[in-house]
């Protein structure tokens, strides 16, 4: 086994957080003595133990000596919990192998230096690309403040999202939405128009076979005020829920809903919502990660404010057709070709009968 | 090397035909000798030897006691060429390796007979699937009498083929454009509907970078014959160009296009073109494989009578939106996902930037 093996090994081991350790990145260590794995730790909550804390924990007295790789830099600052560059220094580690440095300026470069500085050999970069790639929501909230986006679509061969009768149960099959139900459980927020609140009255849970998985905080672009006092996100009291409203609400209809238990309505000061306005607040409210699933005028909204990070695809082998049936993305459109968002595909696979894209803006 | 290994290069010799053998099917054979390849041979046009002939004859006399790997059963018959049997017979091969034996019913079995009442050795079965695979159009038309359906997209990942202006150059690639041509080189038939020739008056020739490849007979669906006498189909010579009308054309109209040399125009005794009739007017006329290009109406009208029997869609790394962008396939629509057209997904490739989906209707 070599370095890259132990650092593959941490960045598996820090998937255990994905989805629950905002605003902290996800992180996984692995300590190795003799040729044998001797603790393993990833972070899975904000406030709690940081991985090398559990990774040293597991390892006990078999720490010292030994090495340890993480997929983030050992920070060393006080914060929520003692610094962890400290905890290594104490537990006589020998070698401690990082993937890549604390993106935020103020540490970068601060854990390394008080490891080497205490006499421990320490090695940078090894397997950063995939280290970062762990965690481009936290390093996109880190630099934007606002939320990660990643648009959803689920579509037929011949791009609809419903019928020209406007069917739309169920385009995909159980696979697909079951990985529907995993991006969901890892997103911060997820984000719909009033409309598909009117068509569907959907839960907007995650919701997994086994009952495991967080629910996203469900926000609901609103601008006025039309969602149902009996819609179930509003009653069902399984997530909290935010409807975002434009500034010609009335104090009136704003109290309906304030005895609904996790609603907020959040008022923007304009008539007509924009994107960029929706994105500033709900990265002020904490959201890094949201999940935008439509439908087709929210997504054009967001595709015209090219405010798009990533987009998933399901497309089903079915043809519907129909001039008027519906797509994906809606809207006023792009005019140009030229204009047009440039995605690069990141991977196609088949999810049951399915076929799954996941591409980023270039 | 086993029986499968040469059948398997008889299989991929027999490529060579591809689009090219109408109306027979595309034959490979390989001879063996001692463990070595001495003759390989192609059927690469109707009327043409067959591929046993190339075979034994590069083979000469290691064509004796030799064994001969076969896509296709061996004819018994005296048709345009003399009976594949006999030459086997005669040059003395010892054993016959068929893959899959003639589809059709009043020859099935003969040459096999004729073979083995010779004394020769013969192997049925080996490779079938994919020998079966190699002649689809073959099998579809010797059965239906219909041309085999190849409808051909081309979209953004939220599915428009073109802008919400109509801009739709191009949406996809030079790998996937190049696809496309390969695919027109290999059909007998190029079909669209006469708003594609009004709106972009396209040449629909086979174009690839060497020059080659044969071009697709120009089939333009055109009720009223609006087609203009001044259209590249029409004037360019490059390809026979048939237009077919309905029955309120009058003759002085249909008399302005007979001195266009290579264009016919075909009446169908209905008001309205209905794609059966049109279907069975092509098998009649002997297009045996037909590649649909659209545009949108066109596609409608194909899916509504379920008449496909192979999708190929290329997916660009694009987003463009808009309500009103037009998507692959129009028209009415069906209206239920129950009644939608099922198709079950072949492959899924990357093609450039692009993806690439080929699918059939289960």
């Amino acid at each position: 086994m070599r370095d890259q093996d132990y650092m593959n090994l941490a960045i598996n081991v820090a998937k255990a957080g994905l989805g629950q350790t905002n605003p902290n990145p996800v992180v996984g260590a692995v300590v190795v003595k003799d040729g044998r794995v001797v603790g393993i730790g990833a972070h899975l909550k904000a406030g709690e133990a940081h991985a090398e804390v559990y990774a040293i924990h597991m390892a006990r007295e078999k720490a010292e000596n030994a090495t340890i790789y993480v997929t983030l830099e050992p920070c060393s600052h006080h914060g929520k919990t003692p610094p962890c560059a400290d905890l290594l220094i104490k537990n006589k580690v020998k070698r401690v192998v990082v993937a890549t440095t604390d993106p935020n300026p103020l540490v970068a470069g601060k854990g390394i230096k008080k490891l080497r500085e205490a006499g421990i050999e320490v090695e940078v970069g090894i397997c950063k690309a995939s280290a970062d790639a762990l965690n481009p929501v936290f390093y996109h909230y880190l630099d934007k403040k606002i939320p990660y986006v990643t648009l959803k679509s689920a579509t037929t061969l011949d791009g609809k999202i419903a019928t020209v009768t406007g069917e739309s149960k169920w385009i995909t099959g159980d696979a697909a939405r079951l990985d529907v139900h995993l991006y969901r459980s890892i997103h911060d927020g997820i984000l719909v128009g009033v409309n598909t609140v009117l068509a569907d009255d959907p839960s907007l849970t995650t919701r997994l076979p086994d009952g495991t998985g967080k629910n996203p905080i469900r926000i609901i672009l609103d601008t006025s005020l039309r969602t149902p006092l009996e819609a179930k996100v509003v009653n069902d009291g399984n997530a909290p829920t935010w409807i975002i409203v434009g500034n010609q609400v009335n104090r009136e209809k704003l109290n309906d809903f304030q005895d609904k238990p996790g609603v907020r309505v959040l008022q923007l000061n304009e008539q007509t919502l924009s994107v960029n306005s929706v994105l500033t607040l709900l990265g002020q409210e904490g959201i890094a990660s949201l999940f935008v699933e439509g439908g087709a005028e929210i997504n054009g909204s967001f595709l015209k404010e090219k405010a798009i990070n990533q987009v998933i695809t399901y497309i089903a082998p079915k043809l519907i057709g129909g001039k008027l049936a519906p797509t994906s993305i809606g809207g006023s459109g792009i005019e140009t070709l030229g204009e047009a968002l440039q995605v690069v595909i990141k991977s196609v696979e088949q999810l049951g009968d399915d076929v799954k894209i996941v591409s980023e803006p270039i």
